[in-house]
């Protein structure tokens, strides 16, 4: 894209090798994607796209990007095949400083995670319903080939989404286990993109260090994701996650992603009774255990009551509404992060009418799913009318993406949507 | 503060034990606050604050306050001593929930650090000039205790400033290995100064997993702090960054911190060859080494001259500029971080007048010095006028904040200026 990036001119990696492992050998397995080829190091090209079964990192980078730079479909692919080879060499290692690189050539490349381990960065891409149809707009005559599945988006109750942290018509999520990996994979992608796409809006994330394979807590201090699809289940990611044969060919293997930043009202919410935050969230706060049950994992408690007849489980907690026992079986694979953007004025509009700086934190909600319709949007329709929580969150802004299955060496993302 | 603080209710600090080690103990150490007294916790009383000599952590969260809620005296030193009271039990260790608590009562805290390692987190609490006088006011009695060190700042050549990044009464900064331990301590320690103090900035910083004794890079690729006045050597340490008793009896064993977020042009800088990078840091970009040198750490090779009477380093280099060696010895103790808000949107007020999003992101530079005229403002007033590397960058806020000395048990911040 830009004539400058010339990036081997000063960057070497050398680690590059282990990016090129065959597609075929990796789509023989069962776990593909699933095991590092090398620790720290999470495979780019496979058989599903990384970032999604790959077990959580600390640190998150997500932006999305308008196409109002251009109206050529042949941009836009060669965008996508310039952002997969970059994205396939920064996940293929950290780079290094060339010793005989020509100084007289821009260096392109910052080199800012020269020296810092390869840190299990993930590079995920995806398409906003806006790729396809623009405000009745053709633009890439890609219109008949949008997905059932990637709907508009409805308007939910209580829903305060501006416009600066909402839709884009691509996605890219940088995850690694160090804030600076994915902010430089970020900023080298972005530059791939000068002259193509624009910059619509971002956001990093972050999760606290919990012990492995324990669920964390989020800012609220509640375990936040007791319930989620088994990544290591093929059957249940299959059923669950991946698009199969009901979705288009060019989505086989990939999923949609829904993402909505959601501030939280921490400072009320730590005003309350334990006992309220326990069932509001319909869990028990040490524990994470369901209400009147002794472990994390035992089943939730919905259909006890107590000696008064009331449910042990309020129904409107959160843990209720979003159960699948009480959605049909729906299940989406939730993988959020925190965000602190520091603070923000906000101005109320109700008695006693306040005006005052408040932090701009919360949840990074996300989450995969074979089809919004029967995932998230099943889920939350609801949820965003009566569960508890809402009392204490605002969603406001959000996206849903369509993530195509990953890529063959030689082969750029997306690329069967274009043949 | 808040009559509903009642964290004692819900949450349990086994670790607290270490955090009242007697002071006199700590005293007698010449590295007093410099190793930690159990591996993942820095103490937090002693003769210094923490955040300051301690090695640099991953993760930061800085926020400026104005006192603007109160015009009494003792609000502030109550504030000052509950801030220190909290402080002290949160870096003494991470939380437990408490098995006996009354979940009737509110919990007062999120407990969202249950579980999450102590990772070093220091509290470090600075005074604004503003405290001591603000628009012509002695709001609390304390304008004849202003320290002569804590000047206002100067503008500085370049400088473009806003106040909702600039300034403030008092400042709170925590650092840790982990970013939900920082966003965790600085909201438990707002929610104390509801009534009494308002948030006015706020900045979250992280830095890249280099390792243990490695020089890191910044965003610009180049290696940051090779020069630094090193922690260890107390001489060094009491020469440039504690106050001595050339300061007031209260600031004597503090230090002062100058605090400027600078936004970096990264695509620009990106976008030069090599060898003008080097040129304009004045060190080669893989070693760090200067120029004409070979290693990292050899001395700067200021006064060399090439074959044609040319200076080997650039006159006005980022390296010759900052020098002490062209600055009558000055030398700060620099603990930067790098920051990313996203995106934001520019308009350019020159040709071609472009209008589009550029990254918010660049260095959350951070300085100790034992006195800011000799220190930092010495060193910068040249350096904004001159120093190539301005090209690329551009401080947006900033702030001068009076460190005062670490406390004894059952002592608070600053107490020694309020006796």
């Amino acid at each position: 894209m830009t004539p400058d990036h010339s990036r081997r001119n000063f960057l070497t990696r050398t680690a590059l090798a282990i990016a090129v492992t065959p597609f075929a050998q990796l789509a023989t397995s069962s776990t593909a994607n699933a095991t590092p080829v090398q620790p720290g190091i999470e495979p780019f090209r496979g058989k599903h796209q990384g970032g999604i079964a790959t077990p959580m990192q600390s640190s998150t980078y997500f932006i999305a990007f308008d196409m109002d730079d251009t109206a050529k479909r042949e941009d836009l692919t060669k965008l996508l095949q310039a952002w997969t080879d970059a994205a396939a060499t920064m996940c293929a290692g950290p780079a290094q400083f060339d010793a005989k690189a020509d100084h007289n050539q821009p260096s392109g490349e910052s080199g800012a995670t020269v020296g810092i381990p390869a840190s299990r960065l993930t590079i995920t891409f995806g398409f906003g319903a806006t790729l396809f149809e623009k405000e009745g707009k053709d633009r890439y005559a890609l219109a008949k080939q949008r997905p059932e599945a990637l709907v508009d988006m409805p308007r939910f109750a209580g829903d305060q989404l501006v416009s600066e942290r909402t839709g884009g018509d691509l996605s890219i999520q940088a995850c690694a286990d160090d804030p600076q990996v994915v902010e430089y994979a970020v900023r080298i992608l972005v530059k791939l993109a000068i002259g193509t796409a624009s910059m619509r809006w971002a956001q990093m994330g972050f999760s606290g260090g919990f012990k492995p394979g324990e669920t964390g807590r989020n800012q609220m201090g509640f375990k936040d994701g007791t319930i989620n699809v088994p990544t290591q289940n093929q059957t249940e990611m299959n059923k669950f996650v991946w698009v199969g044969k009901e979705g288009p060919a060019w989505m086989q293997n990939g999923s949609y992603m829904v993402i909505r930043p959601i501030r939280i009202s921490l400072e009320h919410w730590d005003a309350m009774k334990t006992s309220f935050q326990e069932e509001t969230v319909g869990r028990q706060k040490a524990s994470g255990a369901p209400i009147g049950k002794q472990h994390e994992f035992d089943k939730l408690n919905l259909d006890a009551t107590d000696t008064a007849g009331n449910p042990v489980t309020t129904e409107n907690s959160h843990a209720a509404m979003s159960a699948p026992e009480n959605n049909d079986g729906a299940q989406i694979l939730r993988r959020a992060f925190s965000f602190d953007n520091g603070i923000t004025r906000i101005a109320e509009r109700w008695p006693p009418w306040r005006q005052l700086m408040t932090f701009d934190a919360g949840l990074l909600f996300q989450c995969y799913q074979q089809d919004p319709r029967t995932g998230f949007i099943k889920l939350f329709a609801k949820m965003a009318q009566i569960d508890m929580l809402n009392q204490f969150t605002t969603h406001t802004g959000g996206g849903l993406f369509a993530c195509p299955p990953g890529t063959k060496p030689g082969g750029y993302i997306g690329e069967a949507l274009f043949m």
